[in-house]
Formats: structure tokens, C-alpha cells, sequence
């Protein structure tokens, strides 16, 4: 039934294409600001393919159609696409074409390939124009055929905006505008487009609910020499806000304006992202001169101040709280029978949702039991809903957006008596884990020449992990956040004090069970020498890590000295908060030394 | 006095300028195949500056001049720069601006800068050009002023080439051919110009000697659809080399011509790196497409063959006995009084030379005694040269070019009884080259991702070296290779089983001492799992290790258990290759478990 949906609308968009006379077109899984989740509205390549995960790209040619994804979401992919036109091209395998190189099999010289300029960045449309120009091939900006073809596509969003007050933000907008003009000067630029939802929001000291477990709203914010405008739906905008605004010389134009304010604008100089979507950047480019940098907002912004970062220490406080509240009743509730991955989500999520700053959750909450922690972006579905047992690892990935602070903490749990195989597995993580978290490094490293060291005592025995070992968190904002990342390929943004970064390495066993244990970090300055100013880490999560599946005789005497402080400050900072005394008994227990 | 010839010479380059009308000229260290070392004919950087280091820039505008060299030779430039019109400027130190920025500040718009096409690369230029722009400066292409300038200039060197036979190089030049050809066809090329000079060498399984240590002769090879052409000057070509290139179909041309054949080449897809000099790739685009790739000639190289592989394992074996043998003599030696610097270097290239396949040193011998140890690439001189005392450590770094392998060995000596410092130092620099010699890592890893294996234990305490950790080593070709190598910035290029590199971290304290130990490692295959192909890393180099200053405490179990392993297999593998047994007392205690 739905996948001959899925067919009529391949068909339908077939039509389109060929009253174009466009032989392929192009659907990514993003936004006209690059996010990694986006709108409904948005939400194109998931309608014309049926596949919702948060990553990929739908090709419909006249005669085929294919979607690439990555390897966290092959098994998902695999079952959402059965029966549809869509074949399946895992990403990074092997064998699997690239987009480019699948088009000019199967497409001849002469040939069009549309791409909405909308929801594709002008570097993204280069690059692919550059490779498909080697056979011939064209690629042609067309309008976005969704317009036409989605009936139900749902509107953009009218959700209001609130303020993040200062006591939160720490910083004023007019501060964070000077700081912005001065990082301008400095790429020779006197104008910038702000096209990334969280960098607005923060920027602005405004938040939004637009998208899922994302507090951003969808708009512009366009800093010319003389003025700020923020582009957005006006209906967004209550009184409050109007006077905010108004109170920071902050100029209101509809959304839709931008394209055409750009037009307008003369001889400026322009910093434009590479993330900028490739009608906007034509716009402004147009008669002015464009820079393209990475964006100064986003390093800004990744640099917490002292009440961010006081506010994420409160954040963590109240999050480990409800974490210990419900890991004490985890064990009974399973024995007791019934307890399913979607009932932990649930008893998780009401735990935290006690708390007055508590807004949503940050990211659907991984719970994935027994071989279901093997799939690194699991989310239980009713009908995939296990039944927790009392043996075995439940793998729970989850996470809370507080007003104070964002929160993303992994925890690995054995239900019964594990296995030697399960205790090396889980010691072998663990130790990825400390070897991060304990690094010392030279401010400004980049992520991926810390990553060794999450990786470093797997891969002596074969082992590795296929996804990223740490992402930046936001302050009351997106999960996951740049500028820099922590993984194998090349990040070059630098670490510097005052980032959050996640210390997130696991292991899994495909069909059999995984493991992953996740602190959120913070970079604190450690020593100055001769040879440079020196980083450290601090776990700003506060959370017992399972003692019981660990392999003590793996662990060296540092790892073990690591555990038994940290688990020692988590016992002292979350004790004086919880009340019941069986809680306080099972913090305990769970946080003696080994 | 030397002076004074600078001074005459820099406005010598002047009044050629101003008859140009150039206001600013750009003088690299390398020469037109963008090597590390040059013969001296390309010198012009050291007759212009005086500064004789392996890297460097020098800029000269009508009244300002200045110089831009890296780490490794800021004390050593600092001091032959002094008094003559150049300003040093240190490399990646916070607050020197780099030359783009630098001819911004010191010239006006619509000034024009030179730079010879034919010592540039095009990207070098296209990136310079761009940043100049900014302020509307101009950059031209100019001739070679040194042609004019410099008088006693050395011609080109006419040393005649030599054939490096199958039984060394194992493999023919028509399979290497063969196998380019293919790897062309992946990059949609049909033809190549190969303009570095140990590529070529390689390739055509040919030696020279124009270029000190660096067995290699100046000319370009051109690969194109129907025939490959070597342009080289012909009194370098013997009949034996004639003959060998006859057989293998390989056209002989001067070297100057390259240029002017180019240009009446017409629709080939020629594959050039982005290391080619400008006014090459200038010819190559007049009538053809020009496809910018990394050489796979590189790669090819980089991947040493199993004879290749079984004299490396030769000559190491020979260097390690040549070793002991110094070794041995070193204590008595420095006791008796009289050793210095030089005479360490000539003791141990004369132990060297004994060997039939010694053909040279392999770079020139860094013997730094005491505080020289901190100077990372101090070259002894008889103004500097200290005579060694029995207390402090040497620091020696040295290889040879033998016809089946080149070598690169550093070991760091103490003389006397260490200091708690000392091997504290010392000890933190042997970790991080144990780590990364136990390191297992996922085939065609970077060796950006390897680097911090050799930098986590001295990071946990603030220390930090700035040079590489390690380079790929020829096969009696240069000492330092790509395309891999380990280093903190980004080195994209993956390691692969055959591929050799050195592991090399140190510790220099200014002023005082410094450590470095060193071996050539081989990447072999270690398992192959379901998270993917895992390689490791085989130490090549036998020679002990300096025990005396190992502060035990220090080492893991597992970092112990490697350091004897290694020194047990130097023992079986060295002991039956010395006849005196006062050596083999020496090995079999310098290799006895710790």
C-alpha cells in the first residue's frame, strides 16, 4: 500500500521532470539552511522516498530512482525501501557509486539533472557540476517540484518565539554584534548572512520550536553595515518579542525577503558559509563581493561563557538526578516483567520532564535492548518494541533540552550476569572512553587528532566503530553542534576552552548486542609550558557508568584511578539532591570504587 | 664581509626589478621538480639570503627584505641572517605574517610582484595571486633573475646515471608502466608529466647523484598515449643507459624541451600534480586537458614491492652492525677524551662505508651533544663542534643510501649517569615511540589519525615537539618520501601494507638537552575482522635502545614486554653478523631485559 504511494509519486515527479525536460533530480535530505533536522515542510526526500532517517539523498532519473544513505541507517533503509523504485547505495562501501558517478552511468552526454538551489549549497551544486561536466552533463537550478506535486506538504511553522533571558544566555545580543564586526573586520568583510537556524537563535538570544527536539526558528538574519534584519514569519512574533527586537535596533522583514534584499544591496562584502544555500549566495553575489568562510557565529557560539557553562553544570545536576531515579528502578522493573524499550524512553523522559526548565527531549531517545543496541540509531516502534529481560545490555542513548543546558548521555547497562565476551566488549569501550576523557592536548588541536585515542585499545584487537567519537552540544540548543568535531576524517576546527564535546565511543555486534558510553566534555585549561598552553577535559555529566560488565584486569591503574574519582564526584554532587534514601543508597552502591 | 656580499646582492636584484618594474620578488628554496633538497644550481635562495636550511622563503621588495623559515631553523637563521637586509620570519609563531600578508602591508595597490613560473607551483601562485588581490596587487610571471644575477652560479650537474638492477628495484619498468597506465585510465588521464625527481627515478628503475644524499637525477619524464620520453641532459646517458632506455622503448630528449613538446601536444588528458611547476603546467593546458591529481607515481613508490621489502631488511641488518659497532666504541671513546660531534659522524659513516653497497650517507648526520640535542636539525660545524664528556646525552640522528635500502636512525646516548629530568624526558619520548609502533589501526588510515599515539604521554604532562612524527623512507631513493606521513596537521594520504615510515617523536629542551629515538617501521597486515582490513607496524631498524636512561616506573607492563621484544630480536638478528666478540659482549648487554 505505501509503497505504491511511493511509486505514484516517483511517477508524479517523473512527469514534472520530463515537462522540464530534466532527465534526473536531485532530493537531499536538508533545508534552505543546511540543518541536519528539518521542518516537515521540508521534509521532501522522506515523501518521495519513504525513508525517514535523518541522512540522505533520493535520485529519481526516468527510469530509475536510488537513495544514499550512511551505514547507521543501512538496515533501516533497507526495510523502508523495500518495494519502492528505490534501490538502496550504502555510502562508503565498497562498490556503491557516488551520486555523480551513478548519474553518468546512467544518464547520456547532453542530459539535465535539476537540483532545487534552495535546499542545496552552491559548493555541494560546484562540486557535482564539476563531475558531471566530465560526460557531458548539465545541471540545471530548477523551483522545488514539491510545490506542485505534495498535496498535504505541511506548511512552514508558525510556532512563537521566546526569549532566552540573559541569566541564561550570559551574553547580550548588542555584545555578541560587537564581537560579530570585529570577526568580520578581520575577513575583510562588512556584512554576513546567517543562514544556520541555532546560530540565529543564538545570536539573537532567541529560541523557537520548529523543529523536532531543536529549539531554532526558521528564518534568516542578514548583518549589513548599518542594520540587523531578521527574516521570519511575522505571525511568529508576539508583542514581547516585537519590543525585544525593536529595544536592539533589530530590523523585521518577512522570510521570503531575502532573496530579493540581496538584490538590493550594493557593494558590500558579504561573508557568506559554504553551508549557504546556493539562491541566496547567487542573490548576494549578485553586486556585491562574497567571502566564504566557516562561520564565525558557529565558533562564537561553541565557545560557551561562565553562565553557559554554569548553566549546563545546573543542567547536569537535575539530569543525573532524574538518570539515577529511574536507573534505581530499572533492575526491579525488569524483573518484575513488562518494562519495554519505549516504556524505558518513557519512564526516562518523565523522570527528567519533573524538572521546571526541563522543554523536551533533545533527540529521540535511544533505548535499543540486546541486539537491537546494535543499530546505532535504533528508535523502538511499536512494532519492534522488545520486552527488556534480566540479562543481557540495554544501550540507552538519550538526552533533555533544559532551559539552562543541553544534555546527551549514553549508558551502557547489563541486566543480568554478563558474559566474558560482553565484559571485554564493554572494557574495551570503557577504556576508549577514559583514554579521551583523561587526554591532555595543545588548545587548537583538532578533533580528529584527539580521535586516537577513543580508538586506540579496540583497535589492538581489531575492533572499531563506524560513526564519529564526539560532537559539540548546544546551550539549550541543537544536540549536536560544530564547529568542531572529534572523529576519524579531517575536522579542522580547533578545540579550544570553553567547547562542549561529547566523548562517545562504542562497539557493535550485529545481531547480538552494543555498547556505547557517552559523557559530555568540557575543554578546561590544564597547564601553560614552553611547549604550548595545554587542555583538559572535565565531564560536565554526572551519571554512575556500570561497574558490573567491566574487566577490571584490562583496566590500567589510571583507568581505574579515572573511574573511581569520577564516580566519586557523581556521588557527591548528586547525593545532597535526591531525597528518597533507597535512591541515595543505589547511588551508593553504584558509584563505590573497584 | 659575508654581509656585505648579501647586501650587494639583494640590491643587485633591486635594480633588475626596477627595470622590470616589479616592486616585490618572491625566492623559494625548491627548484622547477619542487624538490626538498636542490642541486646547487637552484640554490638562489641561500645566494640571495646567506640562510643555507632546507626550507625557506625569501622576499625582497625595493626597500625591505625577509625570510620565512620554519622551527627547525630559527636559531640557525637568526644567526645567519643577522646584519644582512633580511628580517626573519618565524613560521606559525603567533603575530608573523605570512608573505601575502606581509606584501600587503609593505606595497600599494597596483604594485606588482614577480615570482620564476618555474620554481612556483600553480597553485602556490593561484593561492598567492588570490590573497594579493584583495589589496589589488598584481603577480606576475617573470624569468629567472639569478641567470643574470648570479655569476659564479653552478651549472647543472652533469653526474651520469646509473641503472638500479631488478634484483633491487623488483620490478621491471614496462610492469610499473603498465600499472600507471591503469591508474591513469581511474583518473581519466592518458597521459602524465612526472616532474619529481625521485618518481622518475623510481619509475624508470634509474639513480643519480645530483642532489647531495639524494640519489637522484634532475630531468622530467612524459608519459604520454604512445610513448614515454625522459628529458635529461644526454651527457648524463652512457651507452649502457642508452641502450637500457632503447630496450625499454624509452625516448630520450634535453631536458629543456619538455616546455616547447608540450605545446605541440594537442587533446591528451594529462594528469599533473599539484606540486608541478607553473610554467610546465602552463604548456601542458595550451592544448590539452590538465586533470589535477596527488601522483599516483607517489603511491606506487610509497608501496614497496617484496624485494624491495627483503633489502630494506638487508641493509638494516648491515646499518644495525655498523651501528654496534660504533656504539661500542663510543663509551671507551668519550672517556679517552678527544671525540666531538664530527668525529661521531665520521666514526660511524667510516663503520658504514666498510659495507660494498654503501653508496652514501642518506642526509647529512645530526650529532648534537648537550644542549645542540634541542636544536632539531643542528648540523655540526668546526666553529660549533663540542667535544663529547662523559655525562649529558648525544643525540644521533644519521642513515645511509646502501644500493638495496636507505636507512634513518635516531638514537639519543647517554654518557654518563642520567639525571632524574633526564630520564624522565627521555623516558616520555620512548613511550610515545612505543605506542606507536604497538599500534594496530584500519588500513589506509591517515597518519593524522596515528599521530597522537606518539604524543599522549608527554601531552599528559605539557611537553609537545613541534616537527613530524614520521615520514615514509625510499628505497635507496630519499630519505623522506611521501605521500603518507604522521604528523599533527592534515596528511590525507592512507597507510598502506609495504608502506615504510619512520617513527621519530622527541623532546628538546632549550638550551639544555634533547631526546629523539627513532626506527623505520613497515606496515604489514595484522587481522582482518568485521570492522574492517587491520594493519601493524614491524620496526625495521635493529639497533638497541639506550636502557641506562629509561625511568622504569614509567613504562606499562605492555610497554616493557616491547621494549624487550625488540631488543631480543636485535640480538638474534645482529649477533651472528659480528665476528669480534667484544662487540657481541657489547649487543647481548646493551639488548638484556629490562
Amino acid at each position: 500500500m505505501e509503497q505504491e504511494v511511493i511509486t505514484q509519486r516517483v511517477e508524479a515527479l517523473r512527469s514534472w521532470m520530463r515537462v522540464l525536460g530534466i532527465s534526473a533530480f536531485i532530493i537531499p535530505s536538508t533545508d534552505p539552511h543546511a540543518s541536519e533536522y528539518v521542518p516537515m515542510h521540508w521534509a521532501s526526500r522522506e515523501w518521495i522516498s519513504g525513508f525517514n532517517g535523518s541522512a540522505g539523498t533520493a535520485v529519481v532519473t526516468l527510469h530509475d530512482a536510488a537513495l544514499w544513505t550512511d551505514s547507521r541507517y543501512f538496515l533501516a533503509a533497507a526495510e523502508q525501501l523495500q518495494h519502492t523504485p528505490f534501490q538502496l547505495m550504502k555510502e562508503r562501501v565498497e562498490g556503491t557509486p557516488n551520486i555523480a558517478q551513478w548519474l553518468c552511468i546512467k544518464l547520456q552526454s547532453g542530459n539535465i539533472v535539476g537540483v532545487d538551489g534552495r535546499v542545496n549549497t552552491i559548493c555541494d551544486i560546484n562540486n557535482l557540476r564539476e563531475l558531471l561536466q566530465t560526460k557531458g552533463i548539465h545541471l540545471n537550478l530548477c523551483s522545488d517540484p514539491m510545490e506542485q506535486l505534495w498535496n498535504t506538504r505541511p506548511s512552514l511553522p508558525k510556532d512563537p518565539i521566546a526569549i532566552q533571558p540573559l541569566k541564561f544566555a550570559g551574553e547580550a545580543f548588542s555584545s555578541k554584534l560587537q564581537r560579530l564586526k570585529q570577526k568580520l573586520l578581520v575577513h575583510g568583510a562588512d556584512s554576513m548572512i546567517i543562514s544556520a537556524l541555532d546560530e540565529i537563535a543564538w545570536f539573537l538570544n532567541l529560541r523557537g520550536s520548529d523543529v523536532h527536539c531543536n529549539p531554532v526558528f526558521v528564518s534568516y538574519c542578514l548583518v549589513s553595515p548599518d542594520k540587523v534584519t531578521l527574516y521570519v514569519d511575522r505571525d511568529k512574533i508576539n508583542n514581547d518579542i516585537s519590543t525585544y527586537l525593536k529595544n536592539n535596533h533589530v530590523n523585521l522583514q518577512v522570510y521570503e525577503a531575502l532573496e530579493s534584499d540581496l538584490q538590493h544591496l550594493y557593494n558590500c562584502h558579504i561573508l557568506l558559509t559554504p553551508q549557504t544555500n546556493a539562491l541566496i549566495t547567487e542573490a548576494a553575489a549578485q553586486n556585491n563581493t562574497v567571502i566564504f568562510v566557516s562561520s564565525p557565529v558557529a565558533e562564537m557560539k561553541a565557545i560557551k561563557n561562565s553562565t553557559e557553562i554554569e548553566g549546563f553544570r545546573h543542567a547536569m545536576l537535575r539530569d543525573g538526578v532524574a538518570l539515577v531515579k529511574f536507573l534505581r528502578r530499572l533492575d526491579s522493573a525488569v524483573k518484575a516483567g513488562g518494562l519495554t524499550e519505549i516504556g524505558v524512553d518513557r519512564m526516562l523522559t518523565d523522570f527528567r520532564a519533573e524538572d521546571p526548565l526541563f522543554k523536551d527531549i533533545s533527540f529521540d531517545t535511544i533505548a535499543g535492548y540486546a541486539d537491537h543496541g546494535a543499530i546505532v540509531h535504533y528508535e523502538a516502534t511499536p512494532k519492534t518494541d522488545y520486552e527488556l529481560q534480566p540479562h543481557g545490555f540495554l544501550l540507552l542513548d538519550s538526552g533533555a533540552q533544559y532551559q539552562d543546558g543541553t544534555t546527551d548521555i549514553t549508558r551502557t547497562i547489563s541486566l543480568g550476569e554478563p558474559s566474558a565476551e560482553e565484559k571485554h566488549i564493554y572494557t574495551l569501550v570503557l577504556k576508549g572512553h577514559i583514554s579521551l576523557s583523561r587526554l591532555k592536548f595543545p588548545r587548537g588541536a583538532s578533533g580528529t587528532q584527539l580521535d586516537l585515542s577513543a580508538r586506540y585499545a579496540m583497535w589492538q584487537e581489531g575492533y572499531n566503530f563506524g560513526h564519529g567519537t564526539g560532537h559539540g552540544v548546544g546551550s539549550y540548543l541543537n544536540v549536536h553542534e560544530g564547529p568542531h568535531q572529534i572523529r576519524m576524517n579531517w575536522m579542522p576546527a580547533p578545540i579550544l576552552e570553553g567547547m562542549t564535546v561529547t566523548d562517545e565511543p562504542g562497539l557493535y555486534l550485529t545481531g547480538r548486542f552494543g555498547v556505547r558510553t557517552e559523557n559530555v566534555l568540557l575543554a578546561v585549561p590544564y597547564k601553560k609550558t614552553e611547549f604550548g598552553d595545554f587542555l583538559a577535559f572535565e565531564p560536565l555529566t554526572l551519571c554512575p557508568i556500570d561497574t558490573k560488565p567491566i574487566d577490571l584486569r584490562m583496566l590500567s591503574s589510571e583507568e581505574t584511578t579515572w573511574l573511581n574519582n569520577y564516580h566519586s564526584n557523581v556521588c557527591k554532587k548528586l547525593l545532597p539532591l535526591l531525597d528518597n534514601c533507597e535512591d541515595r543508597d543505589w547511588l551508593c552502591e553504584a558509584t563505590k570504587p573497584i
